[in-house]
């Protein structure tokens, strides 16, 4: 079959043919890929960031967003069968360990990482686990939704964690209207009736976020924490949620959080420093956040379907992923690149 | 009266005869103060570090964690009786802003701080609210509970609030045993059956949080962060109460807590510095904590009165009130200081 | 001053001139009254239902849903001024006791309920406190708001506290779209992605509730039980709300409740018979609701103000008291009547 | 191997000897027993009770509270290994349904009943799956913890539910101190600092409780409800804990619950009739209760290996069932019978 390969750092990927996955284990399940999403985090992998980490065996297959129809299924696979249309959570978890018993997938001890810990999702053929498996109404098109599988999922987790803080009356910043940001923005307005405002460099990002439900926007020109301040009667937000959390946005979103409120972080790459006094003195929370649950990636499939939440995306055929890579890296994709086998 | 007066920073307190505080509000309350906690907060008033953020009108009294006897009330009071024995919340609260609303009184938007912001309880009479009043059995003496009106609530407020992380089979670190931190230790082992560690520079102090409920102890010798890895076959405590948060213990802290668990912040005075990465990867939570509402402090009043929490407690004369600082700053006095009129 | 008077059960009200009310205590408050909305309770009033459990002095004045404007204050009335435009929380609470301490404002030991238990809201003013007052803007019409007073903060109480159960894919039966109920398929269409589906007896009223965002509606013709069993494949309601709970409506609502579901019962006047066996073979829950907080009837406010609850009305003047309830006996009150002095 | 097996309905059961289980799929586990609890449900199955929901196919083996030692392992299990001691969750679930993903054993859409669908553990071997393991200290003596695996869960899960209910001041009723309730006591007393309050007709189930932790005992004698009256100030209780739930406790523990609190049911055999008017006017909460989650009895465990919760055993060979099941039948077993093959 056709995959995307990753034979070494700092150079490109390639398209070659590689052996079709087979089953051995019990729980084992072949996705014939319908999506796979192409991530930053790819980008990131192919700068070897990811290499100590995650240390794949190279050569391997990338793709950790991905969707499509069952394939094949181990002898003791039950919750899909061969033809379903699934959507797949990023990580396969072993189900036995206490935090997988609890339902916490992303504290699973023995999961998996497909696309950044062992071969993914760009190629024809996906081996991954029943567990990861979320099955979908059969009308549904794996392209149109595979980036929900690690965007989606980690901006609906954050939502859903912050609900409780968000009554009417309260206001919730929102930081970078982006890949995640933008699905975060569309969960909030699904699940809440805060005032949504959206935080970002990007004047179209902006506009966009208004079309998808911020009551009010601020361009981070310098004085977004001001601006916040000023919206907010000189309190700070009850929420922020930063999908940023690097070059100052992180120690902005502390600032604009108002006393008691918490701030969520779900970016990465900069570095929050805080004085002690001022967590306790205003009883401020940080919050963090990674990829969400296997039912978290069911309950936001119900919105998907029902039309809440919407992706934009660019397809490219398979053979094209060194260009649309090339796109990402150039910030020329419009929304989500989505890889077509 | 006589009352304990601070007339500049950086000059040592004076006895002297003041006028009795009057009843002016229909809410007003008049507590004849049967004991006053000496609190290391004292000796920073001294120092002039709360000047800016308190702005207390020179001369004042001092005194922020009192309790005794009611001994007037104002027109509209209705939950306290002259003679009454109570102990009293630190920060008398408005009773009708959303915060109040919602029994969060320490995000109240009009509340005072005796001892703080105006005249405290280092004196015969002090002058408080209503709603600052927790009525106690008429056998408690107040010198023996006084304590628990500022540093007994900060500590029970925090440990409440990381209950249902607590569960059997977790680990909850504490973070120096201290004035707040012995409380704390209690209040875990009265509410919790977590497994306690206690971290503490002093030996001395380890001894005693065995004693109240720790079932192990680490020296804070600059192993306490590999001591406390290896207790937790290497993942980290589920909950960090950190009772210093300076000095480094913040870092230390934050460490310390497992992947997807929770550090307290209840010290204040050092600054964390934490890459959001660290944040996201491992999915933990910084919590702030202040003073807690005046429910919980009826509560905690439940767990002295029957036994559950104690205070060790060395008693001065108001008259003493210098000398006690000074012990106080010195680090002679054993337990907490009253002050008893 | 012109007020709608109970002077015996079983006879009509009478609308006659009554001196004005008085600021006696440190908290009173005076309203100038905009609506004051006539509700079913008004009719059982009449007939005497609620005498022993109210024990008014008769004659009194009737209405306990009601808004205006603040009319004069008492000297310790700090969150109101003369001049703001109102809605008021329908039980004065003490502000003292545990359960206020801990905003549970229905739980007061100490409420009254103007308009049950002593003079309401029907009448040019009203007596009330500060803490009944929820300040709106001054744009809001009174008569337009009334009617959320209670029976908006009961059904927005009920599902608020439902919401943790409602995430998406869920599915929620509101049974009854009344008065009350047409406010919670608004409250749930705002607050969440359920699958809404309204049960009633009323064509007309499913009409409405469609309207409203009901996503299914159910006929109550005696196939409603199995209607919801076929909607949620078998299984049953995640949530049931009830606000019926009589004429077999609550077993009805419990039996179409799911396993490990809850049932919410709102409505009264029935009476749910259930062997302990179907409680803890299926772990159902059956939830007590009664009128909300004060900060709920505040959050309830903002869905008002921004148009995502809007309440269906008919004025009448106040001297067409007695012929507003008439018409409300007689099923011809389209909506909610308000009386508007 | 021999087995406790039931030919028929209200016949005694016979002790034989039957083929030893065989792994077949690859998530199997077989024990060997070292304990098999003797349960009052074993006896409602002699009577039949039990034959229509769970329907075994006769003859089977009884035993559903087990703990042992793994002795065979299936292809896929990595969580328990031959030769550990483990204790069974009494439903082995398929780890592949909502329920399951969320943690929520108890519901579980696939799920097995040994000892009441099929084969048990009251024999020399039992076959179970991975997913039922919990893996204990190998120093613990199955027969000693045995009838944690089904009565312990179950009182667990119940009083681990109402935690937050019973904050420092509250007072729980805990009806019927046998064999659930007196785990139920333990665990009470090992959580929570409230005031635990234990009504049960016998006096020495009573004198039994107060050695666990109650503070107070009623005798069930028909004054109980005005007991618990009058213990709370005419408020009643919290939290009622109903273990009986039958023959009367069901309609009284509901009365003995305070306004705003919350009544759990445990036990079963009555039923519950409650006006909707007396819920809401007091909003209190009926809640269902079953058998716990896979990390409860995982937690339960922690208690028990730390001597926070013991049981009373008596401990009967295994060829001694009929005699054991005799003897509870004629209430002559103290504490809970064991079978040890």
């Amino acid at each position: 079959m056709r995959a995307v390969r990753l034979h070494d750092y700092h150079q490109k990927v390639t398209i070659e043919e590689v052996p079709e996955p087979t089953i051995s284990g019990p729980l084992d399940v072949i996705v014939k890929i319908g999506g796979a999403g192409v991530c930053r985090t790819d980008l990131h992998i192919l700068e070897g960031q990811w290499a100590e980490a995650m240390a794949p065996a190279l050569p391997y297959t990338l793709g950790h967003e991905n969707a499509g129809w069952v394939h094949e299924v181990g002898s003791a696979v039950t919750n899909v069968q061969v033809g379903d249309t699934v959507i797949l959570h990023p990580t396969p978890t072993c189900g036995l360990c206490r935090a997988c018993r609890g339902g916490q997938d992303m504290h699973c001890e023995n999961s998996t990482f497909p696309g950044l810990s062992g071969d993914g999702g760009m190629a024809e053929y996906l081996l991954t686990s029943a567990r990861a498996c979320v099955k979908l109404d059969s009308g549904t098109r794996p392209e149109d939704v595979a980036a929900l599988a690690d965007a989606g999922i980690t901006a609906y987790h954050a939502v859903r964690k912050a609900l409780p803080l968000l009554y009417p009356g309260t206001t919730c910043v929102l930081i970078g209207a982006g890949g995640l940001g933008h699905i975060g923005i569309q969960c909030l307005s699904a699940l809440t009736a805060t005032n949504i405002v959206v935080v970002d460099r990007n004047r179209e990002a902006l506009d966009l976020a208004e079309k998808l439900g911020a009551h009010h926007t601020v361009l981070a020109d310098g004085g977004q924490v001001a601006a916040v301040q000023e919206m907010t009667g000189g309190h700070g937000a009850d929420v922020v949620l930063d999908f940023v959390a690097e070059q100052g946005a992180e120690n902005d979103g502390f600032t604009m959080t108002r006393a008691g409120g918490s701030y969520y972080v779900i970016g990465y790459g900069g570095c929050l420093t805080v004085p002690t006094l001022d967590i306790i003195s205003t009883e401020r929370n940080i919050v963090g956040n990674i990829v969400g649950t296997y039912n978290e990636l069911a309950e936001l499939m119900v919105l998907a379907q029902t039309g809440r939440v919407t992706l934009h995306t660019s397809t490219y055929p398979l053979d094209a992923a060194a260009e649309a890579l090339a796109d990402l890296d150039a910030g020329k994709v419009r929304g989500r690149a989505i890889l077509v086998p």
